[in-house]
C-alpha cells in the first residue's frame, strides 16, 4: 500500500466552527457603528433614546426623556444615562432585551419603528462592557402595583446569553419607565455636526411629540419643550404586500403558513388581497382553492409567483407608515437656516420586495446660507436623523447623480454634491428600512427608493428654479423701470428746452417700453397674545401693477390654507374651494391695484409663501403663475 | 379591590424574542450586498473567488479558478458557477460552510485573510433560495484517494442549519477542489465600472499567482494568465498585541484563559510579551506571578490594564500582513491609465485595538486622465477590490479631507475629492479590516487608519507637487533657453551692425541669464526574445547641462534595481550600495556631458523613473535633487 498524506481539508476541518453572534460583532464593533470614541458616544445616547421613543409610542404613552451623561475620572470614560416615562419591561424579558443581541420585539411586526432589529441597545451593553469591562444597569417599572427592578447586566459573549450580576427590588417614584446607565469609552464633543446635542435636537423638531432633557458632561442642562400633546397615530402593523414577494420567500411562507387551504393563504398572509382577488389568482394559476399550501408542487408555486405579478393589486396600506409631514419639515430646515424660500415634496407610498416606504423631501434655498459652499443635507429615516455615512447613502447618491445645473445649482461636470446656497432634507419612512449596516447610518441603493427620492428631489429642483427664475426676472424689470423712470425724464426734459416744446407725457412711453405687468406678493405675521396663537395675524398683500400701453382687466387668484380668513379687499372677491378670486381692473397704464386678506390663528412659518395665479391677461406677467 | 389594568409591558412581553440570524439577513440582505439586482450578482461572483482564493492560498495550492455565469430563461436569473482547484472540504463540513450562517474557519485566527465572518458564501446560498427558491449545489473531493460528493444544500432560516436535499457520490477529474453553483436573481452589467469582469481583472493584477477563466453569460470567455509561479508566503497567524487591548476583553480573556500562572497568560496569549516582559508587567501591577488569572480582582485587572499602557512592546509583527507591493500597485494604476508619472508609498504596519494593519497608496498623475473630472479612486483590502460604497469608506474619506491645493491638484473649498488627472489607489491590509457591514465594500472610519492613510496620501501629494514643479520648471527654463538663444543672436547682430562692431560670445551672456544646471533624463525599454525575459534591457540615460557662466564639476548619484548592471559610462564611476556614482566635469559653460547605464532582465515597468541626486554643485539645479 501507497502512503497516502493526510489531506489538507482535514486540517482545515478542525478549524472549522460556530461563531458566536456576540463575538461577531465584538470584534466588528463597526458594523454596530462603534468605529471610534466621538461615535460610540452618540450611538449609545441614540440606541437608547430610539428604544424609549419607540416603546412609549407603542404603549401611546407621550415620550419625556432624560439624558444625562457623566465624565468619569478616567480619560476618555463616560457613564450615559436614558430614563423614560415608558410601559417598563417585565422582569423576566429586562435581561433578554439588554444583555442579547438579536432579541426584540419589532423585527417580525411589518409596521414602521425605529429599532427593529433587536441589536440596538444590547450593542451599547456589549461596547461598555468590551471597553470598561463595567456591567449595564438596568431600572424598570411596568405600573404602579408592581415592584420597581434594578439589574447589573452583562452579556456572556459565547453564548451571547445575559449574565445577571445582580438584582434587586428598588423604590422608584414614576408610575412605570425605564432607565440604562452603561459606561463606555467615548468622547464628548460639543462640534455643531454629529453630536449629542445635535441628534436630539434634530430628534426634538420631527417629533414634536417628544419632550427631552439633556444633562452634559459639563453640567449644562438642555431642555426640548414637547409642543405637540398628542401621541402619533400608532402606525399600524401589516402583511407583506404580494406584489414584491420573491419566489424563495413565497416557498416559505406556503410551508410555513398555518392556514390549511389555499384561498385562506392568500387571504390572511398577505395585504390586498380579497376573498374575490384569492379566487382569480388561483384560477390564473390553476390551483384549487381547497389544496393544503404546503402540498403545492415546485411547478405550482412558480404558476403562483407568476399569478401575482400578472393581477392588480391596491397599493399596500400606508397607515403602516408615519411621514413627518410638510409643516415640520419646514421646521427642520428653518432651524438651520432662515430662508423665506422653502418647499416641501411628499411622495405616494412605493413598495421595495412588497415593503411599503415613502419618500418626503424639503429644501431651503438663499437665506443666510453660504453661496460658495456645497450644499448642505440632512437626512432621516423613520424620524431617526441620520449623522454619519453621508457619502454612503442612497439619499446622498440621489442627490449626487442629478444634474442638477438646469435647476440653477452650481455643480462641476453635471455630478456630485451641487454648490449653493442651499439645504436639502429626506426622509424616508419605511416598515423596513434598508440600512447598509447595523449601525443604521445609511440607507442602501435600492432601486425604487433611489427613483423616489430622485422624482421628490427633482420636484424641489423645479421650484428651486422658478424661485430663481422669478427673483432674477423681477430684479431685471425693476432695474429696467428704475433705469425708464430716470433717464426717460432727463432725455424729455433736454430734447423739449431743444426743440423749444413743452415736455409730452411720457406713461406711455414708460409702458411702451416695459410692456410687462408685475403681480407682487408679501407676508407680514403678527404674534397673537393669546396662549394658543388663535389671535395671530398672517396679513397678506398683493400688488399689481400695469406696465403696458393699455388698461388692462384680469383674474386674480390665491390658494389659501384651510384657517379663519378675514378682510379681504376689494370686496368684489369669490370663493372657490380653498382659494379666493378677483376681477382686477381695468388698471390704467402705470397704475396699479392693492388686494390682500388676513389669517387668523397660524403659527409663524405655517403659511410662508404667496402662490398667486391670473387668468384672462395676454403678454408677459411676472410674479404669478397662468391659470 | 380596584381593579388594575394590565400593564401594556405585559403585552409587549409577549411578542419579545429571539430573532434567528438567517432571518436577520434575509429580512436585511442588503447588508449583506444584496442591494439591487446588479450588485447582487458581483456580490456572489466575489464570494465564491475569495473563498477560493483564502482556501487555496491555506493549502499552499496555487489557485486556478473558473467562473462561469449562465443566463436563464427568467427575466434576471442567472446560474452562477465558481470552481477551484483547492484542498476541497472534508463532507461532514460542507453543509455547514454553506448552509450556516456565521461558521467558518478563519473568524477566530489572527491572521490577514479574504474572508474572516462566515457569512459570505452561505449569504449567497440564502439570497439565491429566496429569490428562486432553489438550493445551491456544492460539489467537492479533498484528494485522490478520497470519494468525491455532490449536495443540494438550503438553509433552514429559523434556525440557522443546513437541509441537504440530495448526497451522492459522483466522479470527478480533478484530484482536489470544490465547485458551487447557485441560481440567483441578478443583472449581469457589462459596463466598465463595478461589474463582474472588472473584480475579476482587479483581482488578477494584485493576486499574480491566480490563474482565472471567466465564461460570461454570452458565452465569451476570458483568460487571466499565471503571472508568478508561487504561492505567496501565508501571513501567519499572530496573537493579540498588548497595547490595544480593552480592559472588558482584558477581563475576559483572564476569565477564559487556559493558562494557570499569571506570568504563563501572559507570555502564551498576547504577542511581543517576553518572560522578561512579564515579570516587569506583573511588577509594575503589583500582581504575583503566580496567581490564577481567573482570580484578579476588578483593581488588580484596572491595574494590569495601566501597566500593560504604561510599558514600551516592540509593534506587532508584521508577517501576518500581506501587502500588495510596490511594483503590483504600480501595475494596478498602469492598468487603467498610460502614465509615466507613477507613485507609491508603503507605510510602515500600525495598530488599533491591538489589531496589526498596514497602508499602501499609489497614485498615477498625467497621461491620458481627463485634466477636469474628479480623481479616480481604486480601493483594496486585503487584496480585494471594493467597488461599491465609494463615499462610505475611510479611504475615500482621507482623501476628501486632505487639502490637495498645495499638492497641486483642483479642491473647491479645500475638501472633497480633488480634481485633476490622477489616479488614486489605497490598500488596507489587515488581520481583521473593520468594514462597515458584512457586505464588506467599505473601511470605517477608525482614527488609526485614518490617520495612516492620510499620511500615505501626503507623501503621494508631495510627490506629485514635485512632478508638477520640476515639470513645470523644466518647460519654463527650456521655454526661457528657446527665447534667449533665438533672440540674443537677433539682438547682437543688429547691435553690432549698429555700431560696426563684430558680434562678441554670445555663450557667456546666456549662461549669465540663464544660471542654472540642467540634469535630465530617459529611459528606454527594449524587450528580449527569451521566455523569461532575462535579456530584456532597460537603457538609462542622462544628460547634465552647464548653462552657468562657470566650468562646473559635481557629483551625480543615481539609485538602481538590484539586477544586472551594465555598460555604466563614463567609466570613471564608483558603486555605493544600490546606487552608481559619478564624478562629473569640469562641463563649460552651455556645454553638457552624457552619463548612462542599461539594466538587463527586468520587466517593461520595474524601473519607471531616474531618481537623481546631485552633490558639490551651488546654485540652482533641476531635474534632480540635492544629496
Amino acid at each position: 500500500m501507497s502512503k497516502v498524506a493526510t489531506p489538507y481539508a482535514e486540517k482545515m476541518a478542525q478549524s472549522q466552527k460556530e461563531i458566536s453572534i456576540s463575538d461577531f460583532f465584538a470584534k466588528n464593533r463597526q458594523i454596530l457603528g462603534f468605529d471610534n470614541p466621538s461615535k460610540a458616544m452618540l450611538v449609545s445616547v441614540k440606541e437608547g433614546v430610539d428604544n424609549s421613543l419607540d416603546a412609549c409610542e407603542e404603549a401611546h404613552i407621550l415620550p419625556s426623556i432624560q439624558v444625562k451623561i457623566v465624565r468619569c475620572p478616567q480619560k476618555d470614560r463616560f457613564i450615559i444615562k436614558v430614563r423614560d416615562n415608558g410601559p417598563g419591561i417585565v422582569k423576566k424579558q429586562i435581561p433578554h432585551v439588554f444583555g442579547r443581541l438579536l432579541y426584540g420585539s419589532r423585527f417580525y411586526a411589518i409596521r414602521q419603528s425605529r429599532g427593529q432589529q433587536g441589536i440596538g441597545i444590547s450593542a451599547v451593553v456589549l461596547y461598555g462592557q468590551l471597553t470598561t469591562g463595567k456591567p449595564a444597569t438596568v431600572i424598570s417599572k411596568i405600573g404602579d402595583d408592581h415592584p420597581c427592578y434594578r439589574m447589573e447586566i452583562m452579556i456572556d459573549t459565547k453564548r451571547n446569553r445575559p449574565q445577571v450580576l445582580s438584582e434587586q427590588v428598588v423604590l422608584w417614584d414614576p408610575p412605570h419607565g425605564t432607565e440604562i446607565e452603561v459606561e463606555i469609552e467615548g468622547r464628548y464633543s460639543r462640534e455643531k455636526k454629529q453630536s449629542v446635542l445635535e441628534y436630539l435636537k434634530a430628534t426634538a423638531i420631527v417629533n414634536p411629540h417628544v419632550e427631552i432633557t439633556f444633562e452634559d458632561p459639563d453640567g449644562e442642562m438642555r431642555r426640548f419643550e414637547r409642543v405637540v400633546q398628542k401621541v402619533p397615530d400608532q402606525a399600524k402593523e401589516i402583511k407583506p404586500h404580494p406584489h414584491g414577494i420573491e419566489l424563495g420567500v413565497l416557498k416559505s411562507m406556503l410551508h410555513n403558513t398555518e392556514a390549511r387551504k389555499m384561498s385562506s393563504f392568500l387571504i390572511t398572509e398577505y395585504s390586498r388581497i380579497s376573498p374575490r382577488g384569492a379566487k382569480e389568482i388561483l384560477e390564473r394559476s390553476g390551483i384549487g382553492e381547497n389544496k393544503k399550501p404546503h402540498l403545492l408542487s415546485p411547478d405550482e408555486v412558480q404558476m403562483l409567483y407568476d399569478a401575482f405579478q400578472a393581477t392588480n393589486f391596491m397599493s399596500p396600506p400606508t397607515d403602516c407608515l408615519s411621514p413627518i409631514g410638510d409643516n415640520l419639515i419646514r421646521k427642520g430646515l428653518r432651524k438651520e437656516i432662515d430662508s423665506k424660500f422653502a418647499y416641501t415634496v411628499t411622495r405616494e407610498p412605493g413598495v421595495f420586495r412588497g415593503t411599503p416606504f415613502q419618500v418626503e423631501a424639503g429644501i431651503v434655498y438663499g437665506g443666510e446660507l453660504e453661496a460658495g459652499g456645497p450644499v448642505k443635507i440632512l437626512r432621516f429615516a423613520n424620524r431617526v436623523p441620520l449623522l454619519y455615512q453621508q457619502g454612503g447613502c442612497a439619499m446622498t447618491h440621489a442627490i449626487e447623480n442629478i444634474n442638477w445645473r438646469p435647476y440653477g445649482l452650481e455643480q462641476k461636470g453635471g455630478r456630485g454634491i451641487p454648490y449653493g446656497p442651499a439645504m436639502i432634507l429626506v426622509h424616508v419612512a419605511s416598515t423596513n428600512v434598508p440600512f447598509t449596516s447595523e449601525s443604521k447610518e445609511a440607507v442602501a441603493d435600492v432601486d425604487e427608493i433611489i427613483d423616489e427620492i430622485t422624482r421628490a428631489l427633482q420636484a424641489l429642483g423645479r421650484r428651486v428654479k422658478a424661485h430663481i427664475n422669478k427673483r432674477q426676472k423681477l430684479k431685471k424689470v425693476s432695474e429696467k423701470y428704475s433705469i425708464v423712470r430716470e433717464i426717460l425724464p432727463e432725455i424729455a426734459k433736454k430734447s423739449s428746452s431743444i426743440m423749444g416744446k413743452p415736455i409730452p407725457p411720457l406713461d406711455p412711453v414708460i409702458t411702451k417700453i416695459m410692456n410687462i405687468v408685475v403681480i407682487d406678493s408679501g407676508i407680514h405675521y403678527t404674534e397673537g397674545n393669546s396662549k394658543d396663537g388663535s389671535d395671530s395675524v398672517t396679513e397678506v398683500t398683493i400688488k399689481a401693477q400695469n406696465y403696458t400701453a393699455k388698461p388692462r382687466k384680469f383674474r386674480v387668484m390665491v390658494k389659501v390654507p384651510q384657517a379663519l380668513i378675514q378682510g379681504i379687499y376689494p370686496e368684489s372677491y369669490r370663493m372657490k374651494g380653498d382659494a379666493i378670486e378677483w376681477d382686477v381692473g381695468p388698471i390704467h397704464p402705470a397704475k396699479f391695484e392693492h388686494l390682500g386678506f388676513s389669517i387668523l390663528g397660524l403659527a409663524k412659518d405655517d403659511y410662508d409663501e404667496v402662490e398667486v395665479f391670473y387668468g384672462n391677461l395676454p403678454g408677459e406677467v411676472i410674479g404669478a403663475d397662468p391659470l
